[in-house]
């Protein structure tokens, strides 16, 4: 069970996130592409730390929306959707070159991420675009209880899928996230956090706010890095899911 | 002796050039990368009419200014250059997998091109950065009666150089271009640059504007895209060259 | 009954529209403010020249996306979009200033006014924030048969609408326009351009594609700036409205 | 003698500096306008700020650089130059607009600041432009030991100048401020800074790296609002000049 966490949300002057307190603990760093956030310097500081760390890399492209990182819909032409997807992809390999190190599998941000799960058309785009790519690049998705369309799109395109579930997020009875607008949408202590990466990891379920348990199967535990507490939530996760193994 | 000619410079909505009817009479086209201009998918249908004539693609990185079209100097740490040089290397590069194509060379555009030829720091950060990238790639740099300076910097670093001269633009007495301030910076009509190509090609040399010939020994001719008369002097250069060899 | 047309929609060294040859035949000149096409330089020029024909400016304010020139919907919280619109109002009266003209309406971009025109609670966000800004300007939307809604909320504001009509585009039996998409969606020569402008004036209406006649009443009539008899229809449409009177 | 200082330099979701410890302190805030720093959003926020707190609203513009935080010297034309500060200035006041509260004075940023300084071109570009703009708003620049050609060219625009000494920053003897790559640039600790204040305030001079004095006549004194200690002095230095009145 893999720990991933959106790393390099920097661009600039502006500084966020603690990506270097939380890469020691986590196992795969989804990379911001300078789309939404990110600018190459930003992207080369944060590939030498992750390849430092023995993180895995994965390319994180995001609608080109600095202003919004990346969290706006943009209504865009799929081929133009695919073109800025590949070009993102392509850009973090560059940097990636330079430190001799490939990335290992992509995840869509923000709005782009909320898209594709939600639009056949939006996610069959990009795995279109992504077999043309690197059909050897897995996609990373989110775990909901049923995931045989997500897999029969992917397969088509022979693109193999991660599912990733979210331990700091709170769960709906049907197994979709909490809104962000609702109160307890979010665990903010460090107990109920790891207790339900636990609970995905054992039990591969999670209980949802009204107390029934959903299915969720994952291959990685997502969090985020920009909270207060967040390297301290990663160092505790690390070390309760390695007991686990 | 290959003719060069920068490609896909439009960018969204806005056309620019006419790469359609000028690339089947080039032999490497400099690709925009999306910082100066070109976008994602401009970029991806300006890889594809270069795959389908069968034209050498070259990145043609410039400074991240889209408003002033990579012309104006911008005085960055050279760090930040060299990343955003790699990322435009790696973006184009990412759209070119999707059509099975490699990047050939690289080209700097504009006032990045103009700064390489005059600061010896920014030429060594691009030949540093581009070794680490794929040392393997050639740079094209301006032809100029003493490249010694630029071949021995390029050496350290072990990347291949490819001269350009240029055909539609007159030199000064000591092998500089006639600034575009001046009257007599350009020629317009085809006969006068195609003779330049011809005098390039089979006497190593350019007659000045003050009647001297300067030694100019060039492995490619660079045209622009964008005048009225682009395609037909890439199509009667294309044919006299033929007949030269 | 006054002629507009989207003017300034340039962007750097990219050029588009035939802002010179138009303005002459318009009596009002919708301004792009930067955000989704247009630079500072392009916009004082614009300025300039609607100034130097007596044209009537007015902002023309769209979502931030020059990639996609103002015409993908982006998802954005209210607040960040009247904040938006107002930064462009301003951005205009700037420029302005320097040529002692003023803003005399706004008219939003592509879709923006299609968001505005769908959306109860974008159209009310932008009467708010112009009410904020100057409750004086009017905005300009898109004629429909019932209208009520949309007086209705520019009382409660204090603001006045502006109705136009679309003379080079053909009307669905509900009054809206043919979408993009289907074959009939434009008038391409000049007569029916002509004719359906005639009709509006003299009789507030148009003639559908099915052959029915749909109430349209309008203040002003939009024409398009960027078709090769753009400049030849602005001339024609005004000689004939001229006639009219 | 009046405290100011750069505000409202946040972006989208990153940000920066403390504007709402410090807004209580200062007399003049500095607000970026959205071209090296900054949004619409963020303008707006900042704006009601400082009304809130009786701050006068100063535009600070300076290079379309976001990703270089306009500190970084960009080779543009002075047309240009001119249309993008103009453009700058109608945007915060179109902002200021909907709060009912006008722009006081002009204090171009980063790189324009010091080109401003160290050009006469660029300097007399800019007053041109706020001349034609608005002749009454004043402009902030560096208080020097002689000042004589920066006021001859601003009477001949009419243009009232400020002028700025800096209390966080270390003198040379010839009146510069020492380079930020030296070891010595800033003051970090609360009391140089204070004195180095109430030198300016009763001696009209600052005691420089080497010993000597340096006149410096001042309208303002310049803190800077990003250090961690930038409330607490701002807090005691109002105070402190307070008792000097």
């Amino acid at each position: 069970m893999l720990i991933n966490c959106d790393m390099g949300e920097s661009f600039g002057i502006w500084q966020l996130g603690q990506d270097e307190q939380i890469m020691p603990f986590i196992d795969m760093a989804n990379i911001a592409c300078g789309m939404h956030a990110s600018d190459p310097s930003v992207m080369l500081r944060t590939v030498r730390c992750a390849k430092e760390h023995g993180v895995r890399i994965g390319a994180h492209p995001g609608y080109a929306d600095l202003a919004g990182f990346g969290r706006r819909f943009i209504d865009m032409p799929l081929a133009d959707l695919q073109a800025l997807f590949i070009y993102q992809l392509g850009a973090l390999q560059g940097i990636c070159n330079t430190e001799n190190i490939a990335i290992s599998y992509v995840k869509p941000h923000g709005a782009l991420y909320n898209a594709m799960m939600k639009s056949d058309d939006i996610f069959v785009a990009l795995l279109q675009a992504l077999a043309k790519y690197d059909a050897q690049l897995p996609l990373m998705v989110m775990a909901v209880p049923d995931f045989s369309r997500y897999q029969k799109f992917a397969a088509e395109y022979g693109i193999t899928l991660l599912f990733e579930a979210f331990v700091d997020r709170t769960y709906q009875a049907d197994g979709r996230l909490t809104p962000r607008t609702e109160a307890n949408a979010c665990h903010t202590d460090i107990e109920p956090i790891v207790a339900q990466a636990v609970q995905i990891f054992n039990e591969q379920c999670v209980t949802s706010n009204d107390g029934t348990k959903v299915n969720i199967k994952a291959d990685s535990l997502c969090i985020h890095g920009d909270g207060e507490l967040a390297a301290e939530i990663a160092r505790v996760l690390k070390a309760r899911l390695a007991e686990c193994k």
